[in-house]
C-alpha cells in the first residue's frame, strides 16, 4: 500500500497531465512491492502505505541507522544500467551496517527526479529489487520529489545490544586485516571509463556487495572494523583517530589486484570505491579467526601501535601516499 | 564525533584545497553536536562519528520513520534565511511522525549542496539546532555530497506496541476534526512571493510547527490522522482510501483564514503545506474529546460514510473541486 510516496507534494507522479499512471497507481506498480516478501521476517508492522512506516524490533538489540546519497557524475554514470544504478545506491549505504557487524532488516529511498519515466522507473526498481531479495530486506517508505537526479537510501539493521563493531576499539598489537582484494572497483572504474570492460573489476565498481559474509566473523574477532569506501589508507587511519592509536602496514602485504603498476598501487591506496572492510583482531584472537575464516579471503597487513604515527612500510621506507582523495 | 559525515568519497568537505576548515572540523564546527544534549535521553548508543548511528529502543515500543526531501524552488526559496530552510525541512519530516500520535526520538540529515560555504553552514546548522532543541532530539547521522541543493531528512520516533494511528482506522460514522486552521500557508506563500509579508501567516509557510502538542488527544481519541501538506480534501481522501470509506463535509464549519475569497477558499483545499493534523473520531469518543482538549484548537467539519463518495457540501449543494494539487 503506498505511503510516503503517496505526497505529491514531494513528488512528480501526482497530476501531471498526459501521463498514462496516477501516482498511486506508479507507486503499486514500481515500489510497493520491492522486498515485501520479507517485511513480516523483518518485523515491519506497516511499510509502503502511510504518514510513516513501523518496525518492531526484536527484544535485546540495538537498531543501527545509516545513510548514503549517490548522485550522477559522482557515484554513477549516465551510461550506466538503471538497475545497476539502483542496485549499488543501496549496496553502498548497506555496507556501513556490514562494517558495524549489523545483520540489516529495511531501507528507504528518497529519489529525486527529472521525469517519472515509466520505462526508467520499472528499470530501478528491478535494481531496488534485486538487492531486496538478495539481503531479505523490505523497502518501507521513502519520498519522491522533481528534481535533479539524486538518490539517498536509508537503511537500519540490528545488532544484539552491545555488540556493534565500531571504529574506536582498535588497541596497541591488534592485527589489521582487510577483506577480498583492494582496488578492484578502481580498475572497474578505469575500465568503464574506457569501454574496455573486464567484467570481474567492472562489476565490483557497478555492483559492490555489501561485506555481510563477513559477519559473523566480526562479531567473533573483531576489535574495530570499518569499510574502505574511501580508500584503505583514509579509512584505516579513521579507525586510528576513533581508537586513539597509530598503524604500521606492509606494503607487500595488500591484497592487490594482478597486474598493475606501483604508481597505480599508491593511487589505489588514497581512492575509493571498494566496500570491502578492515579490521582489527586482538593476536590472541587470531587462530580463532583463522580457525572460523570458513573459505572467506582477507589478509594481515599490519598491526596497530601505541604511537599514533599511521606508516606504509616499502622495503623498510615508510611510503610516501597523498593524505586522501576527494572527488571534486 | 564525526561518523558518516566522514565519508569524503560522499562529501565535499575534504581536500578542497584553499578551504580554511578540513572536513573534520567543519562536521565538528557544524553538525556534530546538533542535538547532543539529547542523545542519551533518547537512547542513542552512538550518535554521528562511526559508519553508522546506534540506537537503544525503550521496550515495548514500536519505531515510527519517515523521510522527505526538500528541494529549492519546490519547498524552499533561495530568499529565505537559510536558518529556516533547515527548519523547515526537518519540521516537515517530523510531522509525518505527529501524525502518526509518535514521540519524536532522533533524525538524520543528507545534504547535497554546490560549495562547502561556511557561513551558509553556520545557518544551517543554526536552524538544525533550533529544531532539535524544540523537540528534543538529537542528530544522529547523516552524509554530505557535492551537487545541486537538496536535503533530506529521515526521522525516527516511538509509539507504544500497537498504538500508531494510521489513515485505515476511520469508520462509517466518525466524526472528521482537523486541527488550527485550513490555508494559513497558502497565504504566507502567497504573500513571502508578493514581499508583502505578514508575520502570522508567512511563518506558518516558513517555520511550520509539527504537531506533536495534540499527541495526547490523537492517541486518546483518534480512529485515523493524517497530515494536510497536501490540502486537506486530497489528504481526506487518502483517509478514505485507506479506510475503505467516504466522507461528507460541511464547507463552512472548514477553519479558513479570515478574509479571504471564496476562490480562494476552493483553491486551498486541494493546496498544501499546512502542516495541520485531519483527523477522525469515533462519536461515543467526541465529549471525551472536548474534555481533554486543553486550549488545543480543531473544528468538526463532517463525517464518515459508508458509501465511498467523497463530497464537499455548500449550502445543500456538492462543491466541484479540482481532485488535487501539483507543484509542477
Amino acid at each position: 500500500m503506498p505511503l510516503a510516496f503517496l505526497k505529491p507534494i514531494q513528488s512528480n507522479f501526482i497530476l501531471t497531465k498526459g501521463d498514462d499512471l496516477n501516482e498511486h497507481q506508479l507507486i503499486r506498480e514500481f515500489f510497493s512491492d520491492v522486498g515485501s516478501n520479507f517485511l513480516s521476517e523483518q518485523g515491519i508492522v506497516l511499510g509502503i502505505g502511510d504518514d510513516a512506516a513501523s518496525y518492531n524490533p526484536p527484544d535485546g538489540h540495538e537498531i543501527i541507522l545509516s545513510c548514503d546519497t549517490s548522485i550522477e557524475g559522482v557515484h554513477f554514470f549516465k551510461d550506466q544500467l538503471v538497475e545497476d544504478i539502483a542496485y549499488r545506491s543501496v549496496a553502498v549505504a548497506l555496507s556501513d551496517l556490514a562494517a558495524c557487524g549489523a545483520k540489516p532488516c529495511w531501507f528507504m529511498v528518497s529519489l529525486t527526479m527529472e521525469n517519472n519515466d515509466n520505462y526508467w522507473l520499472s528499470k530501478f526498481s528491478k535494481g531496488l529489487q534485486e538487492i531486496a531479495n538478495e539481503f531479505r530486506i523490505p523497502l518501507i517508505g521513502g519520498d519522491t520529489t522533481k528534481g535533479p537526479l539524486v538518490i539517498t537510501i536509508q537503511v537500519g539493521g540490528i545488532v544484539k545490544k552491545g555488540e556493534m563493531i565500531t571504529r574506536a576499539g582498535a588497541r596497541a598489537g591488534d592485527l589489521i586485516f582487510v577483506s577480498g582484494t583492494v582496488g578492484e572497483a578502481f580498475l572497474g572504474l578505469t575500465q568503464f571509463k574506457n569501454k574496455a570492460l573486464v567484467k570481474k573489476s567492472v562489476d565490483k565498481f557497478i555492483r559492490p556487495v555489501p561485506r555481510f559474509d563477513l559477519r559473523n566473523i566480526l562479531l567473533r574477532s573483531a576489535s574495530s572494523a570499518i569499510d574502505i569506501s574511501d580508500g584503505l589508507a583514509q579509512d584505516l587511519q579513521q579507525i586510528c583517530f576513533a581508537s586513539n592509536v597509530g598503524a604500521r602496514i606492509n606494503f607487500d602485504k595488500i591484497p592487490f589486484p594482478k597486474n598493475i603498476t606501483f604508481e597505480e598501487k599508491k593511487h589505489i591506496l588514497s581512492t575509493g570505491d571498494d566496500y570491502e572492510i578492515c579490521f582489527t583482531v586482538h593476536e590472541k584472537s587470531k587462530s580463532d579467526l583463522l580457525k572460523h575464516s570458513d573459505g572467506l579471503i582477507f589478509s594481515q597487513i599490519g598491526y596497530i601501535t601505541q604511537e599514533k604515527d599511521f606508516i606504509i612500510e616499502n622495503k623498510n621506507q615508510p611510503l610516501d601516499i597523498s593524505e586522501g582523495y576527494s572527488h571534486f
